[in-house]
């Protein structure tokens, strides 16, 4: 069986919110499974040297104006957080958290999160906020309050974002089939190319 | 009749090197014309405080195997030349100066630079490189080395980059489609569907 497809993004990321409505069906067509990672792209960004897009000279004005624009071509749900970019530090947790036990219901937990935050414009930034929205899908409150100021979590979301930055994901989605990069939500088509025909 | 598409683009740009394979075919399909608009880019990074992106930190490496990879699936011809990016000044005024007289021969101009200069890899940024491509299409050259050094030519290409720059064009290619901005050769499906629909 093939190896899953390597799915990076942030939680605050409109293209990575976009990429996550549409990967596992592409990733179905060819039987092949998604590992969704999310990360802290603050920290990338930190050794990159770039910063949030909305926020860069010319191209931030620009780039809001696209987001929306592409998700209403796509038909996504969008609405824009009062506070953006914002920290999704407690939603990586609580995704690796719910992880450790139930990987289905932590990626039921990452569309919920996309969902209440880019889609409905919420703030999911506090960890009070998350664990309101991980309840609505059935999960247990008070362990993921605990599981969320768990060290074991903190460094296990430290070391995936680590991880990513020492293999140059600098953005988000960032996609990777067979070792082959992809990043953002406009490659989606030829991620699809790739898996269909493994290169070119 | 409906105003020309702009289409403002780099001569350096593998981008808009790939864009300008497919712009004129997209605005047929609509009865469109395109407004073909060569800037400086490096002027525009003044402003914007951006680089080219082969020589951003992370992204630079992942960006020349994302233009590689997109011009194969294109079926584009690429090569990258030795210098990278390249002064393109000599390519804006021949192109500029050509366009006073005969507009349609100064497409047929760009076309062959950028033919030239990425199709093929060849050095394009001197004002004699840049003549004896514009000798292939049946120009004169000695009215283009003439032309080149015209300080109306000069203050014509100053003008077009300070007015995109006004503009917050910031990237290339960068096309508008009445009034709706489009950054990136990723966009040309939506420029489709924006001339299909008139906007969504």
């Amino acid at each position: 069986m093939s190896a899953p497809i390597e799915f990076f993004f942030d939680f605050s990321s409109p293209y990575g919110y976009l990429a996550s409505t549409r990967i596992e069906v592409i990733a179905a067509k060819y039987d092949r499974q998604v590992d969704w990672k999310p990360i802290l792209l603050g920290a990338v960004f930190k050794v990159s040297g770039a910063g949030p897009l909305t926020e860069v000279p010319l191209k931030g004005p620009y780039s809001r104006h696209d987001m929306a624009r592409f998700t209403r071509l796509m038909q996504v749900p969008f609405a824009w957080p009062v506070v953006f970019p914002f920290s999704t530090i407690a939603a990586c947790r609580a995704f690796y958290f719910v992880q450790e036990t139930d990987p289905a219901a932590a990626v039921t937990l990452a569309k919920a999160l996309y969902r209440a935050g880019l889609g409905e414009g919420g703030d999911i930034a506090a960890p009070e906020a998350v664990i309101v929205i991980a309840r609505t899908i059935g999960l247990d409150a008070d362990k993921l309050a605990a599981g969320i100021q768990d060290p074991r979590i903190k460094q296990r979301l430290k070391e995936i974002t680590d991880d990513a930055i020492s293999r140059e994901i600098f953005g988000s989605p960032f996609i990777i089939v067979d070792g082959e990069p992809f990043w953002g939500a406009d490659r989606l088509d030829q991620v699809d190319r790739w898996l269909a025909t493994g290169g070119w």
